[in-house]
């Protein structure tokens, strides 16, 4: 499959291939701290952010199966720092879908001269995020107790990840 | 002099009386993430966030000498944990504001129903506000390596700092 998974940049004109499943791993309220009932306006706002922001998704088969922003973390003298969210549709979850973009996130983030990444709020539950961070070189470098009220676990705690670019 | 402050809410205009001092401490660089050239209008809009957001004042003889924003850290299943931050007047440094202001916010936002609190980038070499937070019940609970570019320590770590509320 990743023979064929293009990661393009993303132009407002995606985001209803977008919406659906981002509106479904939202509404979950197992991995994102987003409001599990955010509108579609406020949604596409946070997806879509101004530069130095920058949204891509993943294409696969021409339909788009996952999306990524890439974001500064912090600004001023921290600018250096970068961040980025992901979704993939969990109707093509396993397929590598994610570990494309995060690489291209990466390399991307790289390009345009950040340090480092962090991710500030990976849900400690969300083992199959964190071993793919890991797996692509971040590290936790701190969890926040209790940081997260999940469905069925209850409070869990919210991992902050780092890597150096 | 703790006897004669007061910490109240901040109306909008209160702005004037924080915008000097304000502008001071984040053009210097040393202890804030904001552009240190940032404008006003900006400033104010980060200083006044809409709800649950709130602003205090320290005043001091009239004089408003510090001041604070309540703020949640994270959105959705992580809306329990709070965040904050805080100016000082450097006129008016060492003598108490910064600690009254700290647990007015903490009393704040455990009357607002936060669970925690936690502080996203405390330089690392701003080695009076860390040792205000945990004189205040603060841990380090991860730092960031690198996150600060200090204007005259260079690269410093940013501390993400954590307390139960």
């Amino acid at each position: 499959m990743l023979g064929r998974m293009l990661i393009r940049p993303a132009p407002a004109e995606d985001w209803p291939a977008i919406w659906p499943f981002l509106r479904r791993i939202v509404a979950a309220g197992e991995t994102f701290t987003w409001e599990t009932d955010v509108t579609e306006d406020e949604a596409r706002l946070r997806w879509f952010p101004p530069p130095p922001g920058r949204t891509f998704v993943a294409v696969d088969g021409g339909a788009v199966v996952g999306s990524a922003v890439s974001v500064r973390n912090h600004r001023g003298p921290g600018a250096h720092i970068g961040s980025a969210s992901f979704m993939v549709d969990p109707d093509h979850a396993g397929r590598g879908v994610g570990r494309a973009l995060g690489e291209h996130v990466i390399a991307v983030q790289r390009a345009d001269g950040f340090r480092a990444m962090q991710f500030n709020a990976v849900v400690a539950t969300n083992t199959r995020a964190v071993a793919l961070w890991r797996s692509l070189g971040f590290e936790v470098i701190g969890t926040l107790p209790e940081g997260f009220r999940h469905p069925r676990h209850g409070y869990v705690g919210l991992h902050i990840m780092h890597r150096r670019l």
